[in-house]
């Protein structure tokens, strides 16, 4: 990051002003654990920018959201844990339709006068059961009434998102103008693959129009949550959406705000990588030498997918032939006797062939630095992964049953 | 199968008449277990046809298999498990080079003149280390010594090419026009994504041409082996070769040599898919109403190789909003409306929603049927895989070490 603005990770989408949120236990979940989060703009502004799944297969509350995105125009967004609402035919969709209007009802019953158009939906948790709508739309009213006892909220908001998470994810980012961006984010995904579901809130009280907010999200996750890849499987219901209320009265530059929601979008990827399900290495698999940084981004993406790859991490295991053998399959130029590969900055194999000490790097800490070189071009980029562990197998051979 | 002939998996690469086998331990491999075979073709023809890795890091004997095989004629074929002569730099195909030579030389020796472009070379095992190339030729005049002792040997060759295998694989099929197709494979893998490296043999005394051959196995490899995909990822080093002897004195038609050709591919890939590593279910992913095969083919990989719809079928989990998140990633025509997705038989998906008893499909068999059914033509495929289980990572996060 070349910001010099701290970040703080004991707040998140409250930390910017004009925003509320809250969190609760609406009975979602069989569990009982917090279900229903809310957060909700006061303005004076109104301004938002979304990006979705490029899944096909995209579930009722991305195709609604999508919808209501088209009028770069947001007051509250309702996020719900413990069912996707996903594959659940045109019923599941009315249900997502329910939902805003209830939120835009209990909104304008509190004072504030609100259509379905200006809420945005989110669900994440199981695929193809539809949600308990009874427990739903209770929530909502109650989740309103939590939201208006005061400014606080937006960790009870996190909470309430988490799935398989082990922790919340928030972070603030405090501008030295007297300006915040603050953001909120679940799961262990992104917006093409996903390991889970991502959602994502970010908050500002930056003065900035749709048209701003959506180059700065465009911006941020293209070089963040995109490029973070945990298993290559990609969600029906991820959404990362950026709201700006306006009231600390400051308008940053384009460059400002990029650069602000960019270093938040970056942290909560961190937080995200290091809670992914069954991680026991954080691996950051850096391609340079590609002819362009597109070539940088699908040869690193090849390799981070890899499981032979990935289980060899696991093991701490310096198995750079693995390394070797994904990346020729990349749809990338490349020259098989320029590549050269290292790992956590041990030289592993050189123009193609392997280094006399190749099988004693230490790759026994949790984290690390694979970095293949592919000598035709001056593209780069890093994706970020994980090693693929036997608590990977355990978490998700039991997840529906 | 349309072919009425029988499956013989007691014999290999001998049975066809006019081949001469042997499998040694040459001490390629530090536990002494058998790592050099050799299959050669007495004649009076020296016809073959070869495919080989789409990777582009080749190993080291790909590079030269796919250069004897320009000539469409193959005495003998020599292969070594033990190390994958890949990631060797030029040295590494000097290796090679001198093991073809080593190997034409022992046959001159014992009676049959033979060039080194008239040996194929293929070699399995860790990526990136230098063969022990005293013991490789050594080993060459010994198993030449050990083929000329008798027409046996299929089977020695087959266990000589093990590495992760825990069986030997072989299979003949006896037409009933008095010729015979033999072959032996190791690995668990394929042309494109494979698990280990894939190597196979296959034999015939029919007679036929190198364009038949040629035709012949890429109809089959395409069929059978193309479409075996265990976890996504590429050897350096797979290579599928057809050598006939025209022993038999029989032309078949290429109907028929097709047909027979892809009969033992097909077993021997049933095989491969039963001991893949780790594998606990064997399961057969089939796409129907695709726009066309091409489109089944790719939507049945990209299911194929996602690790939670595999985690969840090694958990016996019918958790089939995972197949619909994995299919609506796949580059092909679709709507997710009409998407309907049966296991074992049972519905649990219709029209893009669930059924009401989709969550109580037995999965607990070793062996999973998941037909997509994508409702948009008449294209249909089938991809053979396997489970994502805790033996697979176990395996793999263990190998080189």
């Amino acid at each position: 990051m070349t910001t010099s603005q701290s970040l703080i990770r004991t707040q998140g989408v409250t930390a910017p002003a004009g925003f509320r949120a809250a969190g609760i236990a609406a009975g979602i979940k069989a569990s009982g654990a917090p279900d229903l989060a809310l957060v909700f703009n006061e303005g004076p502004d109104h301004a938002a920018a979304g990006v979705f799944t490029r899944n096909k297969v995209k579930a009722a509350p991305v195709l609604w959201t999508q919808q209501v995105m088209t009028t770069r125009r947001l007051r509250a967004v309702v996020l719900n844990s413990g069912g996707a609402n996903a594959c659940t035919g045109p019923g599941g969709f009315q249900d997502t339709h329910a939902t805003a209007e209830a939120v835009a009802a209990a909104l304008s019953t509190w004072g504030t006068e609100t259509g379905a158009i200006e809420v945005a939906v989110c669900s994440t948790g199981l695929i193809g059961d539809r949600l308990p709508m009874d427990k739903v739309l209770t929530g909502v009213k109650a989740v309103v009434q939590e939201m208006a006892g005061g400014l606080s909220g937006g960790k009870e908001a996190a909470q309430a998102i988490m799935t398989t998470d082990t922790v919340p994810k928030q972070v603030a980012l405090h501008h030295p103008q007297n300006w915040t961006v603050g953001g909120m984010a679940k799961g262990a995904g992104m917006l093409a693959p996903s390991l889970a579901t991502m959602l994502c809130v970010i908050t500002t009280d930056a003065v900035a129009d749709g048209d701003a907010l959506d180059r700065a999200l465009r911006n941020a996750s293209a070089r963040t949550f995109d490029r973070l890849d945990v298993d290559g499987s990609c969600s029906t219901n991820d959404t990362v959406l950026l709201l700006a209320s306006g009231a600390s009265e400051v308008a940053p530059s384009q460059e400002e705000l990029d650069a602000a929601v960019l270093a938040v979008c970056d942290d909560l990827c961190a937080q995200l990588q290091a809670d992914a399900e069954g991680v026991t290495k954080r691996i950051a698999i850096t391609v340079t030498g590609a002819l362009s940084e597109d070539d940088a981004v699908t040869a690193a993406r090849v390799i981070a997918r890899d499981s032979l790859v990935k289980t060899a991490l696991f093991g701490s295991d310096p198995n750079w032939g693995r390394v070797l053998a994904a990346v020729g399959m990349a749809p990338v130029e490349l020259e098989p006797g320029r590549i050269s590969v290292s790992f956590n900055g041990s030289p592993v194999c050189v123009d193609g062939a392997g280094t006399p000490d190749a099988r004693e790097v230490d790759l026994s800490g949790a984290e690390i630095e694979v970095v293949v070189d592919l000598g035709v071009g001056s593209g780069a980029a890093t994706i970020r992964t994980t090693d693929l562990s036997h608590a990977y197998v355990e978490e998700n051979s039991a997840y529906s049953s």
